[in-house]
């Protein structure tokens, strides 16, 4: 028997959500799944955002162990929710076992690094400059800063990790790491895996003692609902992933506010894959098979998936294109997400095929049951490339173009001319690397993550990375979706001048009781 | 003879705008100054980004070391320019030597508080996260994070700092600490002082072998020259000091770009100054001689001006009173930094007297001479000043505003209506701390800075320090645009994955040739 009611979570309470109807739909076989989801409006986000409100005060003062415990039982929570959670995801996915099992590990060692984080505390960023009563001409003041919670934060769901960037994910984990009470606007695409992984939260929050007003789960059809929660002046900061007109809308919204709030849109990225001329002498047969395996990886609905390669002409890239087209007319068509991005990639390719500055090179597997992707590779030259935008917009999916250049030189002015994305691939070998050199200049200031010898899919979840770069990839190319940097984004400074030692934080107080580093007349200073 | 010339620098190069001309004033006389200066427009724009663009690359690597030297060099080239500047910026703003003379302290000080910072490294985040090939079930990739700063910044200099916050004020010195190039739309208000200072950067950029794009200063009557800076392609982010109005139009034209950039705008903030009953008790005379000597110094021309004072009704608050408005009939005229500045203000107190929820108390003495500024004190009860939200618009100049509350509740509410603020002041007994503390919450979420016993004016430069504020006292919330921190609005996060070591940037090579803190596996480490 499932626990599954189709409820919003208002709090602590359920509530059925009378506005709209929502039916998960399993993209494998095409079949409603039970129960029905009733989509809340803008009442019930009103209610949401006033306990959000009530409890932030609260919540945002919680010590950094309290806080830590909190994550750490949400984590336990979901462990707990069991098969059950795997098996509605991958009704309401198409994802295979291992992909949510994984993203599962993914979702909770997430909430346990940040707990740690949370812990160490230099997301605090406690500084003091004590006070100078003797200086001239004027005495300094005693002067400390720690950094506080933006306030409630709106987060909206993934559709492409059911876990790791969805109700859970690292959006949620960060703002609460922040000390953000959080409102959860749930994909319509699985509501069940949500309602399932907001009831293991909402039961932190009650295990843990917390106000209930730190977590709320919403579900609703349309525009309506998001718009409403981002108009909400207690939210003070939205996470969001997905399509960029989705985002740019809830960026527009923020700015109309009669106080604008930050937006962190993750939206969208082709992520440039060099193929540098030592590697693919070396190697091209071999880059062909690892490029195709990375494309059509999770039916291509990665953020990070390799939608451009950009390579010199050569015998070499032959090479490397005869293997890529061999290896992906092998690769079987798998399922896609939901019927809605089915069709948008398969419109995405069709259009392509459609341009005649492209030309369709390989395509794989044709389809064997409903909403399944077949993966397409385009090829064109840099200068039409560069003549068309249309050509580096995303098709969500597994589809890639090959762009020629006569020259390292046209290469780079390709990258140069590219919108922000998430990553770049360089493959190198040693006698690359001055050629590499003179590129990384133009590949920093168009990415926010460049890797070697490797592909972009796989994100790791840790201290240095960055899931981020500039806009259109994201909405603020200062800040990372995920990675432990992730918490910087719903904090803000406050500082305290000559307050008397009883009143303090515990993080600005002298003796130092949370153990934590603190930057003292400048200097670092161990716990 | 004077150097001036009333020309701009684009780059290096000496440039005569001939789409308007700018005559500074003297506004204790009225009269005009020479030289006139020529307004530049878009023509002059594009060739300041396009140098600028060009300068990037080669200035955001440019060593730690290096970069110090050219803020330390941009110090001493202010300094030499000796007692020129002095006169200048006191013809042109009617500020007198003494405070000019501090401020070019506190100008030359902040350039090299930043060559410190810059050198010390914290503010390159640098992260490394070792590979772990044997990781089960997947390896880890050698992941390593550094900060590289946005790109071209434009800088919007104020008229009430003609060197703190202006040509060569905390918003160039942070982003020239942050490795971005700057070009400064020069305040019309003080053109002389701004080309004084500017030649200063520009030879500093001469002598440390730099390119000349690092630096360029343009001028220009009315909005379309700053407007054309704002949605030029090559600016990255945009800092701005100055009106409401100002910065929401910069705020909007940031937005409406292809893309979005960060606008850091300091614009307004009445800094409310809260009265504890112990507080008042214990001292209510000297309070108010102290809060009318803080509102009247420098005629009221302070972001952090105590616009605003709460206290609870009583016999003690008579006595606060009595004082501030013997205090203040006393004090004398002092002279505005612009006509346009006086008639903005003699509206604002003009506007108040005619509100009949507010009722003049007192006056300062009259003006002996044009431009000047007489003191005003209203007052008001917190019923009225919460039903009308034209009592919390901020009177630029030594105006202020008393709200008598009937307990310490509605103090609490009055501010909890109150819009952003720079900072918010407490007058405090140890017998008022309890109450105080139940304030606290309240006061964190719309100020950026709480300041117990002393009066708002006055920012130390240090590294605790918060100028900075919930809309709309900034446009953003999570900056400070004074104190060490002000570099972080300029960096971004850059992430190399598997990057061979000698292509790694010197902040993340094994050796860490640049002696810097670095987090490795999510551990700080010393240098």
């Amino acid at each position: 028997m499932s626990i599954l009611t189709g409820e919003m979570l208002i709090g602590a309470r359920r509530v059925r959500g009378t506005h709209s109807a929502i039916h998960a739909i399993n993209p494998a076989t095409g079949e409603e799944l039970e129960p029905v989801f009733g989509g809340g409006c803008k009442a019930e986000v009103e209610q949401a955002c006033a306990l959000a409100d009530a409890a932030f005060d609260i919540y945002r003062e919680t010590t950094p162990e309290a806080r830590a415990v909190f994550l750490e039982t949400i984590a336990e929570n979901i462990l707990k929710t069991g098969d059950e959670l795997i098996v509605r995801a991958m009704q309401e996915t198409g994802l295979p076992r291992a992909r949510l099992e994984g993203e599962r590990g993914r979702t909770v060692g997430q909430l346990r690094l940040f707990a740690n984080v949370v812990r160490e505390g230099s997301w605090l960023v406690a500084q003091i400059d004590p006070a100078m009563p003797e200086r001239q001409p004027l005495p300094r003041a005693d002067l400390r800063q720690r950094h506080i919670a933006l306030g409630p934060v709106a987060v909206f769901g993934a559709s492409n990790f059911p876990l790791a960037f969805s109700v859970a994910g690292g959006d949620t984990a960060s703002a609460f790491a922040a000390g953000c009470p959080v409102v959860v606007k749930g994909h319509s695409a699985h509501p069940g895996t949500s309602e399932l992984v907001g009831l293991a939260i909402r039961d932190a929050v009650a295990a843990c003692g917390l106000p209930e007003g730190v977590f709320s789960l919403l579900f609703g059809n349309g525009n309506a609902i998001g718009t409403a929660l981002v108009e909400d002046p207690r939210i003070k900061a939205v996470g969001f992933t997905g399509s960029q007109r989705g985002g740019t809308a809830l960026m527009a919204a923020a700015a109309a506010r009669p106080e604008p709030i930050p937006v962190y849109a993750e939206m969208s990225s082709i992520n440039p894959t060099i193929l540098m001329p030592g590697a693919l002498a070396q190697r091209a047969e071999a880059l062909g098979k690892g490029f195709i395996g990375s494309l059509t990886m999770g039916s291509g609905q990665f953020c990070t998936n390799p939608g451009l390669v950009l390579a010199v002409d050569g015998p070499d890239l032959e090479r490397f294109l005869e293997s890529s087209v061999e290896t992906l007319a092998a690769a079987p068509a798998t399922t896609m997400l939901t019927p809605s991005i089915h069709a948008a990639y398969a419109g995405g390719v069709a259009r392509l095929e459609e341009n005649s500055s492209a030309r369709l090179v390989a395509r794989g597997q044709s389809p064997s049951g409903p909403n399944q992707a077949q993966g397409a590779l385009f090829e064109t030259h840099a200068a039409d490339f560069a003549a068309d935008r249309g050509l580096q917009e995303e098709v969500f999916g597994p589809a890639s173009m090959l762009v020629r250049c006569a020259s390292l030189e046209e290469l780079r002015q390709s990258i140069a001319n590219l919108e922000g994305q998430l990553t770049a691939t360089v493959h190198v070998e040693p006698e690359d690397h001055e050629d590499v050199r003179q590129l990384l200049p133009t590949l920093e200031r168009r990415v926010g993550r460049i890797l070697f010898n490797g592909w972009p899919t796989g994100v790791e979840v840790c201290h240095a990375m960055v899931h981020g770069g500039p806009y259109p990839a994201t909405s603020d190319s200062r800040t990372t979706s995920v990675g432990t940097l992730a918490i910087n984004r719903f904090l803000r400074p406050v500082c305290y001048q000559d307050m008397p030692q009883d009143l303090l934080p515990e993080s600005l107080a002298d003796a130092n009781p949370l153990h934590i580093w603190r930057r003292i007349d400048g200097s670092m200073t161990q716990p």
